[in-house]
């Protein structure tokens, strides 16, 4: 018996390299940052976004659609964390968005099929409100998947999952440190097969839509906390790191070949409807090379690395605003679903539209499987 | 420098467990047996079915197919193996059935999306003529699948790609060995969240349709070669072992409550057309606890497991008739898709249909992304 055994090795996933990694030869980071880490096996991470198109929190339809996803979620299997988010959506329409996460895929198969928010997603009724609906799931094996955190006390995203733990690394703070992170990159490029194409107008409205991801598409959720900090660091972020932020969001807007296909600037609320100095951006690309390619080279991204040093620098320990990333370059096949969107919402205007048929029945947990004669 | 360096490890996965084994303590198995194994990482593996219904080799249709996938196959990013079957399909029809793999998935969707398979699949004729065509996609993660040969030296299947072994294994030989080869039931139990339901009948005849695949959905392909058999083996296949299978088939198919979907029974063809002692099933199942409970429990399983032991007895290393199979447990969430197919085609009883919009422009290689203002 081994007295000293210690605690069983953290979980994580690694190939031997065919391809090299980004780092260069003897890099020491400029500041100290921490990935994600689970005590059990978690071979796929599930996060699914659930959106309400057309009302925010100062909303009566917004508030409704919180309640009742937060019932949902006590269901059994539902996600072992959760977010509330609103923001302006990408088609200029204020939304609700709330945000889930499970790192058992089973348990979230289980939840989506056998949940109430099943029967009320199939309900003929949904597409034909006056708001949307919409669910962008991501199923991304723990090798497409990467994070970074500021900070090893605050937890968000993904990191709100149980049994987790934010440990130190030293893969950071140089160009193509994301992707060095991302177990996959030793041995597959992660490149897009195609770039999206302009599509003819289609009609959504009153739709029930789905489209089928590419492959490799890329999902950042990228944000910054700053609820609980000292008032100068606070006006530091909000006067001179929001700025510069937000420039190289409207940057990746504005640019059609920055390879992002769309972005969300989610503001945290609180349970009691008000915001919290805690955002996000959930921002689209068609492949990690474009993010990349703006990381690399566009001005307001090497402004906002630097200024991240050097507040780094002034407060060493001190530092209390947190930046973080959550990063996954997805398989490509499953489904992302919008149910009366409007037409430039989400991955809609890109790929061809699945359509549902409406007489379905819904697949109810206990029938017994029967084959046709 | 170590001179006894030997080759690198070959790639497995393996997760510490977290649910029991189902090895009988101290179990020797009753027979040798092999599994594949790469000397590369192959975190995903790619196996495509693609389907014409209506016509098998006997039919100008069925070759103009086969040859057509061939030249489409030598394109750039096509399949590292694949194999031409014919069969009686699960509605009574006759049918041509090719079998690709992939050991890359980012070739696969390089070669699905940018081949001329995909321009010929896309074309608006294609659910008009007086067939059908269809395609089951399985994206399965390596830790999701296994296999076994009762034979090191035949290659067939997933066994056909390149930079592979078959290793000797000792996971064999009692129930519940075939969950225990797959990595990830040492962490996951693989339940089906649901049990398909009986749905009205819907029109498919003319139809571009998809299914999503449900989590967790099952395919298996068994298989028998006695091609190269000596004259006594190849009689006692076909007089004893052959009809003991079809008796196992045949309760797969009649039983509504065992779980099976539906399946295919394989002839492989050789390039003159000629049908060859090389046979398998596809049998998709709604989860691995439906074959289980098959392989465990029907008298007719037991049957054949005895029947290959006999062999192996009595022919020792002479024994030349190969068994064998590969499994795949796949993550939901995928699509199936039949265009023009019989509404009793492979997953289209069980499952809501998806039709796609027939305005949308092929997505093509090289056109820049642009977001719509």
């Amino acid at each position: 018996m081994d007295g000293n055994a210690g605690p069983p090795p953290l979980f994580h996933v690694s190939y031997p390299r065919r391809i090299p990694a980004r780092a260069p030869e003897n890099h020491v980071p400029a500041a100290p940052r921490f990935s994600l880490r689970w005590r059990h096996a978690v071979p796929t991470l599930v996060s699914d976004y659930f959106g309400l198109q057309g009302a925010g929190q100062a909303d009566a339809k917004g508030h409704e659609f919180v309640s009742r996803m937060s019932q949902w979620f006590s269901e059994p299997n539902g996600p072992s964390a959760y977010e509330i988010t609103t923001c302006i959506d990408e088609t200029g329409r204020p939304a609700t968005v709330v945000l889930a996460y499970w790192t058992s895929p089973s348990a979230h198969a289980a939840w989506s099929t056998g949940s109430s928010w099943r029967v009320w997603w199939e309900d003929a009724a949904r597409p034909t409100e006056d708001v949307g609906y919409w669910r962008e799931h991501l199923m991304c094996p723990y090798d497409r998947h990467e994070t970074i955190y500021s900070d090893p006390n605050y937890r968000v995203g993904l990191a709100r999952t149980p049994n987790s733990e934010l440990v130190p690394i030293t893969t950071n703070g140089y160009f193509g440190a994301a992707r060095d992170r991302i177990p996959l990159s030793a041995v597959d490029d992660l490149q897009a097969p195609v770039r999206p194409s302009t599509p003819p107008a289609r009609r959504t409205a009153g739709a029930r839509l789905a489209v089928t991801i590419p492959h490799n598409l890329t999902v950042l959720r990228s944000g910054q906390f700053w609820h609980n900090s000292d008032p100068e660091q606070a006006a530091d972020y909000e006067q001179n790191l929001r700025v510069k932020l937000d420039r190289g969001m409207d940057y990746l807007e504005q640019t059609p070949d920055s390879g992002c296909l769309y972005l969300r600037r989610l503001t945290n609320m609180s349970e009691d409807g008000t915001p919290r100095r805690e955002t996000s951006i959930q921002a689209v690309f068609t492949s990690l090379a474009d993010l990349e390619s703006w990381a690399a080279v566009h001005e307001t991204h090497l402004a906002i690395y630097r200024h991240a040093i050097a507040m780094k620098r002034r407060y060493g320990e001190h530092r209390d605003v947190v930046t973080w990333h959550e990063l996954f370059v997805l398989p490509g096949g499953t489904l992302f679903e919008y149910l009366n969107c409007a037409e430039n919402t989400g991955m809609l205007p890109y790929l061809p539209h699945l359509g549902r048929s409406p007489e379905f029945p819904l697949p109810h947990v206990g029938n017994t499987g029967s084959r046709p004669s």
